[in-house]
């Protein structure tokens, strides 16, 4: 085992190559939460490693799958401790180097897999995003990313955070790797034509505007029919804060008792968060139930009504925060953040993100997002457009 | 909502039609495990329809891409009580007729499922399989019936039984259908040739003796070698232990706080199997981790050493039993049946019963099980096989 940069914290060596198939010469790096027999899972914190310091004895089917199609697993990816933030900064092992925008966080948690793909040492990066942890770094590092449907792709044989919002997807460079790993691991479902767009206009991010007229220039002909809608602060507030108690009650029924055992020693906002996980009550969660309840139904009847149509949305407020942001605007940051990528989770929706912009001489994605089992539709959808606007 | 026989609880009328495709045409029924919005799950047991009365408001992701895929759901089908039986006798909703062998059970849990493939009601029977609820039932009504690998099909929204073992499946009348199906739900991996068969002596089926001579005569031609293994009832037995006390620690964690709160009415043999469940020890769970993990040890150096193995094997110890079988000789039964039907469980493995079998005048069903991860190259081998064998 050599530890060479904090993206990896697992090296194979000699990397591990098991069959020729349809992925036949791409580099994988795993993230570590997945479980891969022989291999320890060390979930981004020290003592969950020691206290869970045995080899695997299960593999990922995900793994297995991307394996038995030929691809070649290097090593495994730094992910944030138990994946419970979206920065990518790991006391214990290090910040990834952001490579499109150094002075920049990374983001995460699929911090590893985002900057080893970014930096050219693995074509496909394998992660999970429960609130945003493949689509956020996919953004900041300038690279294709995928959330799947719930239910699309297995979690089985990982280390959870949230079950009800955990989802399994990938990091590409470009978009015919994404694809394959698409033919690869997505249910083989039926496709309905995205001929629909729906524009969001977004209060409070200011370069939304311009962007978006940018690239509708050059989208509208590729659709039917395009129509706009307002996404207020006051409705995305309501939707990321349904999102995090709901997730923080699971994230409590998961870890609450090897946390309470183990008395871990996790950065501070991480262990913040898990403190307010364990203060959360019954009726928090009984409340947030309802209001995501009414967050769905209002995207289903106003922002998505179809399975034709598909909605655009920046991925994050802007480009990467700058790696000495202060921890008072992180958290504010933070809440903006949750506004965009919630929603995707609580419509257990698949979401793309797209290196499409830049912001501040840094890249900055923006995302489409169908309704939920449309997967091969959102990424057939996606083909049409990246011909046009790959940058 | 009409219930018109045991088999079915909840009729669709007018049967529900979303769309056109590869699955127009061909009627689904739903076993009511799984949540289908705007219609109530009632897992086989009256309190838990009235414990959870409202209608789901969240849809299998399985049940959603079928019905994409343009299947008509015709309604949901009966289960055993929380699917925690393989005998298909329901004291609360009646016992579906076996229509192939009217004085036996149905076999279960996807009791009516099968019941409702076999008597032609329906063309896709969904299910689920813990440890044999499709296989079984599948032997004993003369159907294709097919539990995919761990993680390849989604769980979601369903009531859980045991989630390490629980795992989605179906059963149809025909090849070409069960193929139809996984073309929609199974990941696209790659697939390996099973050229190398494995023929499985067991101690005490007497009658799988005489069956495998005749299976064999055919078979051998269209394999590249063909050698014997024996399973010993030692081995048999040291694994269907292992996987109930898994499968019984498991099912406590998942249902013991509603049976605790609820204390609902079920069948003397279910109500002792929980009772069961409850009195398991921590000790118990980690033996059986051990246990387990040898089994699987051996499976893989002897049983299926690699990808290009399979395994045939009969999915029960015979027909169906008869309907009046004492309490007693269904315990003994029970046990017999566990140890053929554990394997898959413990190895994660894909299993599909064949009807290519009789005894006693009764359907009996004879299995072929890959290696974890291979759904395709089993399903493609059977296709070979189907056509010699099709009774």
């Amino acid at each position: 085992m050599t530890v060479k940069s904090p993206e990896f914290v697992y090296i194979c060596d000699p990397p591990s190559k098991n069959a020729q198939g349809s992925l036949s010469g791409l580099r994988l790096g795993v993230k570590d939460l997945f479980h891969i027999a022989g291999i320890p899972t060390g979930a981004g914190n020290p003592e969950w490693l020691s206290s869970h310091h045995q080899p695997a004895d299960v593999t990922s089917p995900v793994v297995s799958a991307l394996l038995q199609a030929g691809a070649t697993l290097l090593g495994k990816t730094l992910t944030d401790e138990l994946a419970y933030s979206l920065e990518g900064l790991n006391q214990h092992y290090g910040t990834p180097t952001n490579p499109k925008a150094p002075n920049r966080i990374p983001g995460g948690s699929s911090s590893g897999s985002a900057v080893a793909v970014a930096n050219g040492s693995i074509d496909i990066g394998l992660g999970t995003d429960t609130g945003g942890s493949i689509r956020v770094p996919a953004s900041y590092n300038g690279l294709y990313g995928f959330r799947p449907s719930h239910g699309a792709i297995s979690c089985k044989h990982l280390v959870a955070l949230s079950p009800r919002f955990d989802t399994v997807g990938w990091l590409t460079r470009d978009l015919p790797t994404m694809k394959q790993v698409a033919e690869v691991l997505l249910p083989a479902s039926t496709e309905s034509s995205l001929s629909h767009l729906v524009v969001c206009n977004i209060e409070g991010v200011e370069s939304w505007k311009q962007a978006r007229q940018q690239l509708l220039k050059a989208l509208t002909s590729q659709f039917l029919s395009v129509k706009y809608i307002d996404l207020s602060d006051e409705q995305l507030t309501k939707a990321s804060a349904a999102f995090r108690v709901l997730q923080g009650r699971e994230i409590w029924r998961v870890h609450g008792p090897w946390i309470e055992q183990q008395q871990p020693n996790f950065a501070s906002d991480i262990s913040d968060r898990f403190t307010w996980c364990k203060s959360l009550r019954e009726i928090d969660e009984e409340q947030a139930e309802i209001s995501a309840q009414e967050f769905v139904n209002f995207w289903h009847s106003h922002v998505l009504p179809s399975d034709n149509h598909v909605l655009i949305i920046p991925t994050t407020p802007g480009a990467a925060p700058l790696l000495d942001m202060s921890a008072s605007a992180q958290l504010k940051y933070r809440n903006r953040l949750l506004g965009l990528t919630a929603p995707a989770g609580l419509t257990e929706s698949p979401q793309i993100n797209l290196p499409y912009l830049e912001s501040e001489q840094a890249p900055w994605g923006v995302s489409l997002l169908a309704r939920s089992s449309c997967d091969r539709s959102l990424l057939t959808c996606v083909h049409k457009l990246d011909k046009i606007f790959k940058l």
